[in-house]
């Protein structure tokens, strides 16, 4: 099966973007996904037309293992950007987008989008333990779990396996951001994504080191600019929500020999 | 610039293929290698006419740093392949391709090709070491320099980082190979590649693990069956030279826009 595709990413975020009427199974999205097999990347969005009131697209995302995930705060940027390259949407107006942890709507900003990430909730402190060095951390729930611990600075940090965590407060496991302030209000982070190891960018992970950020400095509300390996993304907390803002690259467009693909 | 490329591996070892008339800097070729911002690979193939006798192509291998290399096991098989689905060869006959390294024949074989070497050089004994663990090895020279140790299993060597070795005897570093027999002429191996780290497969590597098991059996001819981490490759070792022979897959085509890439 000949298969037309594009490539791009958000913040060193990469994702294979395949279009309605492609079937898609576990299998064929971790043989796309395999960065030496396949075209690679760490994720497929697939777009769907939507059935539900709000939003006529539908963001199909998938894990490069082959999960379904609900939501990617980059990759929703790189779905937004997709639908304006392809003609579906105007590129100057707020993009509505249907996935599976509910209604996100893409903001046209600079060279990217804001997008409503949803509420956090802070979770209380626990802490992080690589090797011999412990670490204080404030937990925050963007959805998913998060452990945000402020460090001197986080360039000799070793992220080859996941820091220790306490598991009795994580149950199903945590990601771990560490930052450090490069001025108010602009901070430099790094990520431990459970299940994936370290990684250029998390979209989640960076709402919540803001938050967690915010919180230490006694504020509820805020806008943060923060350097992940992968670039800058900007965080807005608001009375509602927490928006992401960054950009979405659009790189390559082809078509993939499936039947060349490793199983 | 909307360049034209084409993705392609050999058990693994992934490139970009180029055509010729595609200007190309060290900067390019590392934007297009990098798997997150890029497309991805491991190395350029570009395909440029050739100018001497012998050959009417011209293998220009780029390292994913952006380095020129002489020569390239796995990339010669896919740069054969790649000729022959370009419609620039016939897919049963020989192909001469002109290299770094000097002239190079593919010869079709099964679902790939076979390609002369170059002839072998055993450099004697030295060690490799990884953590407190000393490994005896035989050196053999393909051109680049390998030390090649046997060992029981070779699945649960910790290859994170470059194995010690002799610097007197390696001044210019050295590829170490470790491999197991599974049975008479049939090796697994796995390889540390001098500036890679732990690669899927090593087309050089591959055939110095076949000649240094040929010697420890006190041979100086036959044929190997090599298993490395991203798949088979057999070894034929003559009294002239050595063959490698293996796979050769294109999986993709597309544009890639250089303008949205990360230099």
């Amino acid at each position: 099966m000949r298969l037309p595709y594009a490539k791009g990413h958000g913040t060193g975020n990469d994702f294979v973007i395949l279009d309605a009427d492609v079937p898609l199974t576990p299998e064929l999205v971790a043989a796309l996904c395999d960065r030496h097999f396949g075209i690679g990347a760490d994720g497929v969005l697939r777009v769907l037309p939507n059935t539900s009131p709000g939003a006529a697209w539908f963001m199909d995302y998938w894990n490069s293992d082959g999960s379904l995930s609900e939501m990617c705060g980059n990759g929703v940027r790189v779905f937004a950007r997709h639908l304006v390259e392809s003609g579906r949407v105007a590129e100057d107006a707020p993009i509505p987008i249907a996935t599976r942890a509910g209604l996100r709507t893409a903001l046209p900003e600079g060279p990217g989008f804001r997008v409503d990430m949803g509420a956090p909730v802070l979770l209380g402190t626990s802490w992080a333990q690589i090797g011999d060095a412990k670490f204080d951390g404030v937990g925050v729930s963007m959805g998913n779990p998060h452990l945000v611990c402020p460090v001197p600075t986080v360039e000799p940090l070793h992220l080859w396996e996941s820091p220790a965590f306490d598991t009795d407060f994580y149950p199903e496991g945590v990601n771990v951001e560490f930052y450090t302030e490069l001025e108010p209000d602009h901070l430099r982070m790094r990520v431990y994504e459970r299940g994936s190891g370290e990684t250029l960018s998390c979209g989640t992970g960076t709402c919540a080191v803001a938050v967690a950020y915010l919180h230490a400095g006694g504020r509820t509300t805020g806008t943060v600019t923060v350097d992940v390996p992968g670039g800058r993304l900007v965080v807005t907390v608001d009375d509602q929500t927490c928006w992401l803002a960054g950009p979405a690259v659009i790189l390559a467009h082809g078509f993939v020999d499936t039947d060349a693909l490793r199983y």
